[in-house]
């Protein structure tokens, strides 16, 4: 997708051969004519798959999960990543590592949203080394929903995410492909 | 608004007197049809005031804030509550304490997206005490830019969150006014 390599190649900041800082319209900054654009993108690499619910995990999946939902004229649950006082009991975790932040969470999603059955797109900003998307895996799972497909905004694909989930037989569409970030310069596959 | 009191009516859930879950909707469900309604009542609640941002604090603030930002054809910003390895240090910050959560948080945004001089909007989904929108102002504040406007999906008037920012000279807009939850009933001003 050229026009996210532009934003990534003019706007993006390459911290360390693994951190890419994408605030400026995605992380922090929300481009919200980009985020539209992303949505119909998704909904056109995904359109012979069935979707009942978009599943992504706040906040930085959100905003991309939102267009992608409106596109197939469904709703968005987004996975939390603490459990605030108006989550009841019925819910289902799975424990994640997140990558940026160097510490365990676990995400929760309630079993009111997520019916057996449901075919679920799940759409997260990064695939690094796929910690998030295993443990939405391990909850879709639990829940007796299918997951249909995988949408990933940025991945990295020189971390073991991608290779894993191709291997656990997902059908997975990343909008850009990042080879490597060495010498704070992406290169795409 | 109301398909809005009718969403509270058929779907919110009072967890005590002053705790309203709205999680099929708007915080852990989004509904985007509404949210893509709630969008446009705000652009016309607020249709003669300059907004060159819509900021809001994540998570479920940034539904709404989309929405309305697609609207204005702007940007949203969604304040961060913990420090990322991806945030640098030229950020801003504000202590609140989060009234579901029950607990004191730092929100963070960056100086790169807010600039002295812009016309911010604030939306968020709920007022209450006024704690996160205090947070956000003394940001702004510290920003140069000015608030021209604060909307508010769902605003527990008998909390001391409107009142503070009536008296503070703010221009708010709340979509759906709570007068009451008691005994389990929502009664609207």
């Amino acid at each position: 997708m050229d026009l996210l390599k532009e934003k990534i190649s003019t706007q993006g900041n390459v911290l360390s051969n693994n951190i890419l800082k994408v605030d400026s319209f995605l992380n922090h900054q929300i481009d919200v004519s980009l985020m539209q654009i992303i949505g119909k993108e998704f909904k056109s690499r995904f359109k012979n798959v069935p979707v009942d619910k978009v599943l992504t995990v706040e906040s930085s999946g959100i905003a991309p999960a939102i267009f992608t939902a409106m596109e197939f004229g469904v709703n968005v649950v987004f996975a939390r990543k603490q459990q605030s006082l108006t989550l009841n009991e019925n819910i289902l975790t799975a424990d994640v590592i997140s990558y940026t932040k160097n510490e365990r969470t676990t995400i929760n999603i309630s079993k009111d949203y997520i019916n057996s059955g449901d075919s679920i797109l799940i759409i997260d900003d990064f695939l690094a080394t796929g910690e998030v998307s295993k443990g939405l895996i391990e909850i879709i799972k639990n829940s007796g929903a299918f997951i249909t497909g995988i949408g990933i905004v940025i991945e990295k694909s020189f971390q073991k995410g991608r290779i894993y989930l191709d291997n656990a037989g997902f059908h997975v569409e990343s909008l850009v492909r990042i080879k490597s970030m060495d010498n704070g310069k992406v290169t795409y596959l």
